[in-house]
This record gives C-alpha cells, sequence and structure tokens, in this order.
C-alpha cells in the first residue's frame, strides 16, 4: 500500500493491519513454492504404472506428515490439517492424476493438471469453494516438491525469533505455526478477512496484510519492526528504541493477560463482552476465555456443508454444541445468511449482479420461508431445558423495514424465542424507532454496516479507505440506534471487527452500545482497555470523534484522547 | 408480479407501474416473433451463391424498410432506426452470414447462426454491450420474416386506439409507435430502466412493465384498463367508470399540458424545476418543455462510445451541444459515473464481485486522476462565454467523504467553476454537514441513495419491495441533506425518478429541497402538481410521511393527505 522514506534512513511500508501488536525480530521468508513442471515429453507406455507409483508415494508421504503434524496440535488447527490430509488422499484427484499418467504424462505434471482440473472447477463454483483453492495448490505443491525430492514448501524451521514474510499463507502453511518463534505475520496480499488474518486473530499474533510489492526488498534475516495497530513493517529501525517498543507492548500485553471480566469502565459500567462464533469448537475455545457468553453465533456451517437442508434434529444437535459450551450464559444465534456470494445448492439464487445487494439473509425467507421456520424449529429444540440465567437470544441478519423486523419477531415468539435483528442495512439504523419496539434486542453488524454506508466492497482491497469501521458516517448510525435503545430500552450490542478493537470499543461504549462481541482472543484486549477509562471520558471522545472529517482522523483523535 | 381476482368478476394483474396515467381501449398483441429454424439439410453446393443472394435481397429490404421509416419521424426515433439500419448492414455480421452459407446452410438458419455468435460476444462483453442483443435479434427475426414472405414482425397498425402488450419491446419496435393509437403500453419482462420504460416516458404513455405471465390470457381486442400510477391492468372492468376514470386523466392531463413554469406551490413558494438529459438532442428536447435548465447532464455517453478516451476538445464540443440548448439558464453537469458496471476500456477495472459497491465515479480519479482532469478541462472550455445568467454547476458522483468532497470543489475552484457533490452514497447525506461548507451545492440522487440505504440491488426485480424512493429511510436521509442545506446555504437537488413523482415531489419540497430534476416530460406533471398544495401542506405530508413503517404506507399516506 505503500512505501515511506524516512530522514533517519529508516523505511516503512504501510499494509492493513489486522492484529495489534509490536514486534521486532529477523525477517524470516516462507520457504518458496516450487516452480511448476511443463507438459514435457510422453511417457513410454510400460513406465506409466511406475509414474502412478511414484506419484502415490509421493502423495502418501504427504499425507502422513501432515497427519502425525495434526496428532501433535490441537483444535482448529488440527481440524486444518485433518481436512488437508483428506484432500491429499481424495479419490477424486487420485484417479484424475492416474488418468493423465495413463495418458503418457509424468507424474509431475500428472498432479498439477489434475489440480488445475478440480482448481477450475472449484473457481467456477465461486464464493467458500472458491476460497479452498489455496489449499489444493498447496497440496500440489508439496507432492511436486516430494516427488522432486525437494524440501516441503511452506514455514520454514525458524531458530529463535522471526517476523514471518509471504505472498500469502496457506491454511496447511499457518496450522503449524508456532508462536513461540513466529512473533508477527506480514503478508502481500490478502486482506482483513483472509485466511492469513482469521489465524493472527486466533493466535493473537500482530498481523499486517495487503503491504503490497514493497515486501519483496526485505531480506531473510533482516531485521524489522512491525506495528500491527499502525499496520506499519519498519526496516532499518534503531535497535534500541525498537526493543523498547516491544517491551512496552509486552507490558501492555501482560495486563491484558491478567485481566479477569466482567468488564467495566474505571467508575463501574457495564459493558457485556462476548464472542463470535461459528461451531461448537470455537465456543469452547471462547468458553476459555473472559467472554462473558456468545454474541454472535453464525449459523451458516452447517449449511454450507450438506448438498441438501440438514433436517431439524440434525440442525439442533448442531447448535447444542455451541449451547452447551455456555450452559449458564447468554448465547445470541445469527439466523442463516445466506445469498448468491455464499451459495447454498438447496436454497439462493444463482447468480446476481451484486451479491452484496442481493437476496441473502432474511430476504431469502420471501421465495423460501420454511428454510427459517425449521431453523427457528431447532434452534427452539436446542435451547429445550436451558435455564432463564442462559438465555437464547435469536436474530435476523439484513433487516431492512420494520415489517421485516415485526414479521421476525413474531415467527420467534410463537417458538417462545427472544427476537432481534441484525442493523447492518442503513435503513434498519435509520429506522430503528420504527423497528425497536417489535424487538427485544439489536446487533449492529460493522462490517456490512460499514459496506453499504459507504457504499464500498467490503473485500475490495482498492476501497479498504473507506470501509473502516472508524468512519464517522458510520459511527453516528451506531449513535442514532443507541439513542433509540435507550429510549426504548432496548439492548444494543455490536458484533463485527470494530468490537475486537480497544480504542473503538471505548468509542462504541461511550456512543451508548451495551455489549461488545468479538472474536474471542479480542476479548480480554478491549476489557483491560475500558477498565482504564471511565464512562464520561468514552462519552466525550464519542462525541469528538462524530465530529471528524473522516476514519483516520477519528482513530488518531480517540488515540490521543485515550492513550494521550 | 401477481394476479387478484375480484368479487365484482373483475381480475387485476399488478406489475411496475414506470409511468402515471389511465387508458382504457382494446388490447394488442405485438405481433408474434418467427419461430426459428432448425439446421436443416446442407444446401448443394452450387445452390449456396444463391441462398447469399437470398439472404442479401432480404436483409437490403429490411435495411430500407427501416430506413424510409427513419425518414418519416424524428428525434431520438430517427437515430434509433438509422442505428438499426446500420446493425443490417453491418459487415461483420454479413460476412458470417456468408461464410455460414459458404458452410451448406440455407440462408434462414446461417442469418441465425451468424446473429447468434455476435448476442454471445455482446453478452459476453456485458454492459451497455449485452443490451445491445435486443436489437441484434430484432433485426434477425426482420429478416427471417422478410426471407419467409411472412408479414414484418413487430407493431401491428392499429385502427383506433389500443393498449399494447408484449414480453418486451425493442427499440426499432418501439421507434416508429404512434402514441395516436397507441395508449398504453405493458410487458410481461422488463424494469423501471427497461427500453420499453424509457420510450415510455419519452412519449408520456402510461406504461406498466414486469407484469409477469399473467399477461398471457389477455386476448387481442378484449378491453383493459391500465392504470399506470397503481401498475394495474383490470380486465372486465367496467365500462362506465373506466371511461370516467380515463375522462378525469385526462383533464388532469389537460390541465399538466396547459401548466407554465417556473414552478411555484399554490402559496408562491419557488421550486426550480430541472431536466435529466444525456446528450444535445435530449436537451434541445427539454428547452422546448417547462424546464428551467438542466439538472443533471450525464456524460457517460461520450466516453462509452470510443474505444480511447476523447480528447479535451472533443469532449468540450460534446458538451457545448448540451450548454447551446440552453443558453441563459443553469446546467448542471455531472463529471463521468463509470464503472465495472458501466465499463470504459481505458480505465476502469475489469470485474468486480459487487460492481455497484466498486471502484466508480469519483473513485476512479484515485487511480486515474487524469480522466477527470481532463474531462473539467473540457467542461471549462465548452462553458466560456456563458454568462451570469447560464451558471454552469460541476458534480462528481460517489462521494462518500469529506476529504472527497475537499478534493473536487478543489479542482473544480481552479478552474473557475461551481462545485457540488451528488448525495448518493448514505455516508454523505448522513455527513452532510462536513460535506456541505467545501462545496456551492450538492444533488441528491435518489436511485442509488436508495439501493445503498436499503441495501437492495436497484436493478433487482426480487427486491424492488425495497428499492422504491418512498422509503422513509431514504427520505430521512433526504431530511437530514436538507436541514444542513438550510443551515448553511447551500442549494439541495434532487436528481433521480423520485423527482418525477407528483406526489413525492411534494414531499421533497416540503422537506427543504430547492429543486427537482427529472426526465423533462415529468417536468409539467411536477409543476401542476405543485401548484395545487401549499408549502405548510408539503411540510405537514413530510413529516408524516418520515414516521411511516415503509415505501407502501407513506405513498399512500401522502395521496390520502394530499389528493384526497
Amino acid at each position: 500500500m505503500g512505501e515511506v522514506h524516512h530522514a533517519s534512513g529508516t523505511t516503512s511500508i504501510k499494509g492493513t493491519g489486522v492484529v495489534a501488536g509490536v514486534a521486532y525480530a529477523p525477517a524470516v521468508w516462507v520457504r518458496p513454492r516450487p516452480a511448476l513442471p511443463e507438459i514435457g515429453t510422453p511417457v513410454a507406455e510400460d513406465a506409466r504404472d511406475q509414474q502412478f507409483e511414484r506419484f502415490t508415494a509421493a502423495a502418501d508421504t504427504v499425507a502422513g506428515r501432515l497427519a502425525q503434524r495434526a496428532e501433535t496440535v490441537e483444535g482448529v488447527a488440527a481440524e486444518v490439517l485433518t481436512a488437508t490430509v483428506g484432500m491429499v488422499n481424495d479419490r477424486g484427484w487420485r484417479r484424475t492424476v492416474k488418468k493423465n499418467v495413463a495418458e503418457g504424462h509424468p507424474a509431475e505434471y500428472a498432479a498439477v493438471a489434475a489440480t488445475q482440473k478440480f482448481v477450475d472447477m472449484f473457481e467456477a463454483a465461486g464464493g467458500v469453494m472458491a476460497e479452498r483453492t489455496t489449499d489444493l495448490k498447496d497440496i500440489r505443491d508439496r507432492v511436486i516438491a516430494e516427488l522432486r525430492g525437494e524440501p516441503e514448501p511452506g514455514l520454514p524451521d525458524i531458530a529463535g525469533e522471526g517476523v514471518l514474510f509471504a505472498d500469502d499463507l496457506s491454511p496447511a502453511d499457518t496450522a503449524t505455526l508456532d508462536p513461540a518463534h513466529v512473533v508477527a505475520m506480514v503478508t502481500e496480499l490478502g486482506g482483513p478477512t483472509s485466511h492469513t488474518a482469521i489465524i493472527a486473530r486466533q493466535l493473537n499474533l500482530p498481523c499486517i496484510v495487503a503491504a503490497g510489492p514493497a515486501l519483496r526488498d526485505i531480506v531473510a534475516g533482516e531485521p524489522v519492526l512491525v506495528d500491527g495497530a499502525l499496520g506499519t513493517v519498519t526496516r532499518n529501525a534503531d535497535e534500541e528504541s525498537s526493543r523498547t517498543a516491544v517491551a512496552q507492548f509486552r507490558e501492555r500485553a501482560a495486563v491484558i493477560a491478567q485481566w479477569r471480566g466482567p468488564a467495566r469502565t474505571s467508575d463501574g459500567h457495564r459493558v457485556q463482552l462476548l464472542a463470535n462464533v461459528a461451531d461448537g469448537n470455537a465456543a469452547r475455545v471462547a468458553a476459555g476465555t473472559q467472554a462473558e457468553g456468545i454474541g454472535l453465533y453464525r449459523t451458516e456451517m452447517s449449511f454450507l456443508s450438506t448438498s441438501t437442508e440438514p433436517t431439524v434434529e440434525e440442525q439442533a444437535a448442531v447448535y447444542r454444541k455451541v449451547f452447551d459450551a455456555f450452559p449458564d450464559s447468554k448465547v445470541v444465534i445469527r439466523t442463516l445468511d445466506a445469498g448468491s456470494d455464499k451459495p447454498i445448492a438447496y436454497a439462493t439464487l444463482a447468480e446476481e449482479e451484486n451479491p452484496a445487494l442481493g437476496v441473502r439473509g432474511l430476504r431469502m425467507a420471501r421465495d423460501n420461508e420454511g428454510l427459517l421456520l425449521r431453523q427457528l424449529d431447532a434452534v427452539a429444540l436446542a435451547a429445550e431445558g436451558r435455564g432463564e440465567d442462559a438465555p437464547t437470544w435469536v436474530m435476523a441478519p439484513m433487516v431492512a423495514t420494520e415489517s421485516e423486523a415485526e414479521y421476525f419477531a413474531g415467527l420467534c415468539r410463537e417458538r417462545g424465542l427472544t427476537a432481534g435483528a441484525m442493523i447492518e442495512v442503513p435503513a434498519a439504523a435509520l429506522m430503528s424507532d420504527r423497528l425497536m419496539p417489535h424487538l427485544d434486542f439489536v446487533s449492529i453488524g460493522t462490517n456490512d454496516l460499514t459496506q453499504y454506508t459507504m457504499a464500498a466492497d467490503r473485500l475490495s482491497p482498492q476501497l479498504a479507505y473507506l470501509t473502516d469501521p472508524w468512519q464517522p458516517a458510520v459511527l453516528r448510525l451506531v449513535k442514532e440506534t443507541c439513542r433509540v435503545g435507550e429510549l426504548t430500552a432496548t439492548p444494543v450490542g455490536v458484533c463485527g471487527e470494530a468490537a475486537a478493537d480497544p480504542l473503538l470499543a471505548c468509542v462504541l461504549t461511550g456512543l451508548g452500545v451495551t455489549s461488545l462481541s468479538a472474536a474471542s482472543t479480542a476479548v480480554a484486549g478491549v476489557g483491560a482497555q475500558l477498565a482504564t477509562v471511565d464512562l464520561a471520558t468514552c462519552r466525550e471522545v464519542a462525541a469528538a470523534v462524530l465530529d471528524t472529517s473522516g476514519a483516520d482522523t477519528a482513530r488518531e483523535l480517540a488515540r490521543e484522547m485515550l492513550l494521550g
């Protein structure tokens, strides 16, 4: 995103900071991918079987190595690795390689061509499938390297500490990443929702993505200073002051590690801190943090992974896993947020010109009400037996009008469920006064709300300067929602990346937000920050930030007022 | 969109009303398209030349007939027909037919296959090109009919009056449509921006689009009642009351025809009524109406039609044609609003996931500032010599932040131009207080503002219930913009379909909008309506409408309060 040369002889490269933190260590480059083989001369017919044996041996070795590694790690990392092993062992892929070998291609080229076939298919399918092509290419590269007797591509062994540099990281790369050695990650490509960013958040590693081609000049072993909050990589930084910055950051990190909820401002104003999860595993991880409950349970996963709709009982079993992780706490479950950008074979429109502005979320119920009704039945079934101390709240995505809010609330009440709505369409925030009387609670989805308010795709790297939750326009909509929330005594939560930013969390508290839900790793940082500031200051900063010209000035002003 | 059977024995079919008006006349179906030939047995080699001669003769006859018709009409209709003649004579197309004939296909099939080739190419190109495939198919059908000695497809001759029914209408169909015989148009397909809708607005013919397959039951000659404002086609309507409704509508139409600007409410509050145009021809047409000037000159046309950027002088020559149509009046020119949905070969991104949320409008200047600078130079050059009574205002599309407004205004001022911004991104409306101090005027683009505020694609037929400028959420943003406009004495215009709706025009006036710009045919209807109501009533209706639950209730309430 740009390179700035300073008079001091230092150079800073600016990217998109996705996890705050300061690190100073030598640069380590992820081992380069092997060059792919060209189509070569045909293999003699009697040597073809041997080529397939070579391939099978290499693939088995790669699978075995990944499986072994899966046993040494836990949780998501183990799942990612196991899923990757499954892909290496995929019969369709191996059969295609066999076919290619039978046609006379050497093992290396046969594997490349077979992979390309699946990559093309996945890309044509789009959406979640297209995102898995990185995994496919990763497997291909490991097998090719094995066939050639080259070292396995991916993470190098790191002696001591290092800042990891890469164009982008695959799930298999990051699954075995050891935070004892990797102190920060910086990628040329990717965005705030890329796999790299997700993993960095999980590991709470300072991370910068989309730093651009300027990174390529950095040589392995060169010490670099990384500031994940500012999104800067500094070359030739003064060693002493760099080490001081790291020490200060670690002190702060220690304070965060010692912080215990529930969250309060310094003068005792309570703010509920909750976790965003997508399945039972993540919920169990969240239960081990200071999160008081689940503020956003995204239910897409159980729908995306099957070709037919899961039954009410199947859904309930999945939901129960999340509920069970928080048997005595609030869980907020969001109904299916699918659309042509997150396609579900049996429910969504095939293609739309602008999927983000299309038939998604609650809008799908107009043509397919049964899907929503069955999901609500499943939620009610899963929530049976949960006590009063463990409320189950249900909210709909993409509510835009009063009649949608009223409709959804009616369906929830028929099933004894507490009814809410995401506030992510600007109209919903603007019409809070008409929506809230129908609802028990609302939750502001800052990611989509920002996208629509700024009319800028949240996934577009060219428009990242606009899609920033610090945009005062977005915060004004938050304020309007909170104003009505206070008038009608309706709890107003925020879920979305905004809730993970400790400074922005203070601003949101000042605006009147009553709960914040983010990745569970972000909870303690937010809680520790809130503990340092009183409510009056939060309100003062919030008011000041609403009257700034843009996201950068808003962020800077808050930083100045809150950190001095 | 649905069929409702009433107890009285009448049936109403509901579509999207695009031009208001009431008509009662027998149904007339556009003559059906010929069935397309299947691939047949190959033509003997010595007969192939004769097949191409047959084709050439038929194509020449069709071209000649269209050219002759072009001479009998004027303006846009003549241009459309002349363009169609150009397509019939297209050398690439004729050459492809020749090639197909040489391969042994009969003339009919050769023409069909050649057309399909171009249709596929145009569709792959997308955008404006894809929209031209209707024209290609229309030409194909005319030539096929001619080859078979069948009557020319398209508009039938109408004795007396008739309501025209069709699946959709091609430009060549509508170019010769005679409003003396056609009293209304209803199509099964299409949308508010389809060719049918555009032509209906130009001719000010009551028109309903997207009425769905229920239309197909209507038989030729059956009398139907069409209400363009309600979007309803009524079958078996009582003849007497239908004729009364038509007479009332005609009375109102007569009042509109006699209305003379400038527009004022009944108590003398001035509202400037302006026209939206895209070229000099439309500006000349507008100059013949009661429009006081141009409120939105869309400049895309001169950029879309060339493969390289037009020079400053070429651009200025194009702009001058519009300025010359209003030598003594205000002209508001909008800088290029291109993006990946309106692609410009030499400037825009190839493809985006959500083009409407992409790099479009002013955002393009970040990577391609020269294009904007040269356009502003061209505007300044074209505006040279225009007097103080003929102000030239320039505005940028897709402004979202204060810094964008400041940047654009700076560029305009350097060139002595009056600087404004479109308010079409919700953030721009929400941040009016920060934007307006930098600007001389703003103009609210209700079409896009509605799209983003409701997070619903304005072109999606499934979401038409959301993308309605009567949405109170949108009107609240208009109100906020007007509030700041009044505080800072900044003129606030509205351009977009909202400004063409006489009732909504009263609401917008009540909200504080100072000028309304719409299709020039809509100007008198709006002016006549404003003349019947005082400002206090406009304000009262506006306040009431802001507190309704949705677009339909807002529209109904305004109708009740304004029409009684």
